[in-house]
């Protein structure tokens, strides 16, 4: 048997210390997979005596998580403490500078600086791991990196954040407010006190960009990510799209278009009948589109101490297994730099929900708004719900340009007798 | 750049015509990905002069498989002939004994000589890649061996044959007769012309022996699983199943009872709402529970040339990157012969479905059977279908032994009010 691996790991949250649990309950299995003992040899976090129910006590301790990375006694340093920049970003670069491995479940680390840290592994010559950082226990940085890759990916989506998900699966079953269901899923667990990371997208677009670079070999690139949230939805929102036949979830897309390379995360309608239409609550899928394998689908629990800790020891036995890949699967110097597409030349369908005046002209003034910008209307329905003075009338269009549909919006937002901000979710036929 | 890695084939049909071609045409995002060419340069195969719609003309031919397996000019033997033994067989151990690695979809080879070509990889020092012998497309191996290496595995099941699946569906859709929906899927391609390897549960069983070792670190044993197929199946059945509010699947499925390791295929009546009763079609899926992750779900193409190219592909990768494991995840000295669960021991809930005289008592006969071998009734349904004299009872129980559930069965069946041989299908509450 070879030498251990002599683990630190910084940050002993919910992850870290399911890490640490994990490591030593599964201790022997682990041995007998990788030939060799994965030990835990010092820990950093913030709080050296909080109750995590874990044993720490024959692990070194470290108050500077920079200081645990370059320590001689760690071969490789485990990431969990979080952020984009900091103290994160700060010692998983001094670790690589001192050729350590590094694995990491930083989603807002990789896809801001997965480039450089790339390019410190490489230089060093050892692996940077952030199986963790995608949804969370489902493999899909390997399934990507290593069991797809005799295909040219064509496209990749998926569920990516499972508190937004857990909110839509709710709302449509409830039917109550936002804010209620937002409120419930913090009194569960499933949404933080701050919960505008997840609800507003960024959560996801974070790794809807790690997954774009992984399928395309491109440079990460989430500045180019169309980010918007689920804090809009309503559930007359949900019910409609019953109706219509969809159901309505929080995607991330990627895919190489004419104009460029794709990223938008939004909230969707998919058809019921979509195999992603049936993943609910806190479960994440992904789905990628292989020129050879076709589509397949991964799924699995997005987040939680026990699924990302079993993400972030798959790397880690990687490693004491002396597997090693480029970041993103070719070499830095081989990733590519993508055109981003804009979302002004998006082609799809929408579903638009208006607020309207009970009069009779409306529904006129409305279809010529679609007509001046060329939209293509597929559906037009009034619903003449109990809103006060208002009633709701749904539309939903053929595939039209994005900046068409957004120039029709603004000309029937403007309309006296729409009384609400239209909502507009757009409708992808998976 | 690393020197070329030379691929011997064995073996051109579909399968190995698509490997080919895959070959060919990501020859250069393969060299981005794994640093070396990979060049197919000897293949093998019944008849050299059939169009494939491939060029092979640089590649040289060889007869005699078993000769390519042992060529000089190979590095490495993907073989795609097929088979359980015979020349498949003989030219996987001929490449092995001379140090080659060997890559195969050979499901059938696997799950009888697993653990023999396991041991002369091992001590040749080489891989035994079988990626594509599960579940086509879909990296169920990578994912089990590494992915979800940090977990003890606690379940494994899946519709692992597209063929039954295909059928499965069809019969629940059209409510034609399974000879008629079986002579369709032959008319597409997907059933062979003696289908009897897929409807009879053998090519299902065979993938489901190799995921359990993988899953439980245990020699694969085909003949310890239970197996049963889908030909007893009628319209009538996939009726009341969604009356009852399930879908009729095959299924494998392997767990770890107090009575050993339990391997099971057969039809199972699965919730409309379980995440699998949603994989329709040619698909297959796979589901692990683990005690960390929780559950995984994979699913995608099981079957036809591109997606299992995509899974040859990647064990050929893993070959040319240099990564190397114990093929069934830890070395064969260290891999447990596990107990066979005996299905009398199993234990689950009924659908059963009787064909009875129209007359009055045979309710009473029928409990009465059932009270005696004490097996609990959940649901007990009289149908007045057009069955001439007849009528259809279904019923359903809650969890029984199997053994009791059986013994109930044989008496049931005895009765003179009963028709037919009683058609019972497990109901897995997945």
């Amino acid at each position: 048997m070879s030498e251990d691996l002599k683990i630190g790991i910084a940050g002993l949250g919910t992850v870290g210390a399911g890490v640490v649990r994990l490591l030593a309950e599964r201790a022997e299995l682990l041995v007998e997979r990788c030939g060799r003992r994965l030990e835990v040899v010092a820990v950093s976090s913030r709080d050296r005596g909080r109750d995590r129910g874990i044993d720490i006590g024959a692990m070194q301790w470290f108050d500077d998580p920079g200081a645990l990375a370059v320590s001689a006694d760690v071969d490789v340093v485990v990431e969990l403490i979080g952020g984009t920049d900091g103290v994160a970003l700060d010692s998983c670069r001094a670790a690589l500078a001192a050729g350590k491995p590094v694995v990491t479940a930083n989603k807002a680390m990789i896809a801001h600086h997965g480039a450089s840290l790339a390019e410190a592994a490489e230089a060093a010559g050892v692996s940077l791991g952030y199986e963790a950082a995608v949804a969370g226990g489902i493999p899909i940085v390997k399934a990507l990196r290593e069991g797809l890759v005799g295909n040219r990916v064509e496209r990749v989506y998926g569920i990516l954040n499972g508190t937004c998900n857990y909110i839509l699966s709710a709302l449509s079953v409830s039917g109550e407010a936002f804010g209620d269901v937002l409120a419930e899923a913090q009194r569960l667990g499933y949404a933080e006190a701050d919960p505008s990371f997840d609800i507003d997208g960024i959560d996801a677009a974070h790794k809807l960009a790690i997954l774009s670079a992984l399928a395309f070999g491109s440079l990460p690139d989430i500045d180019a990510v169309y980010t918007e949230g689920i804090s809009h939805i309503t559930p007359l929102d949900t019910t409609y799209a019953a109706e219509l036949g969809y159901r309505i979830k929080l995607l991330g897309l990627a895919t190489v278009t004419d104009h460029g390379l794709e990223q938008r995360v939004h909230p969707c309608m998919v058809p019921l009948t979509a195999p992603i239409a049936q993943v609910e609550g806190v479960f994440n899928a992904v789905i990628t589109e292989g020129d050879f394998v076709d589509r397949t689908m991964f799924s699995g629990r997005g987040a939680g101490g026990g699924p990302t800790a079993s993400a972030v020891v798959s790397d880690l036995v990687d490693i004491a297994r002396g597997l090693r890949l480029p970041t993103f699967g070719v070499p830095v110097a081989d990733l590519r730099s993508l055109p981003a597409a804009t979302m002004a030349h998006h082609i799809g369908a929408y579903y638009i929900r208006l607020t309207v005046v009970d009069q009779p002209g409306v529904m006129a003034d409305v279809t010529a708004a679609l007509r001046d910008a060329q939209v293509s209307v597929k559906a037009l329905i009034q619903h003449s719900h109990d809103l006060g003075d208002g009633a709701s009338v749904v539309l939903t269009t053929h595939e039209n340009r994005e900046d068409s549909m957004l120039q029709a919006l603004a000309e029937i937002a403007a309309l006296d007798t729409v009384l609400e901000t239209p909502c507009m979710i757009r409708i992808e036929q998976l």
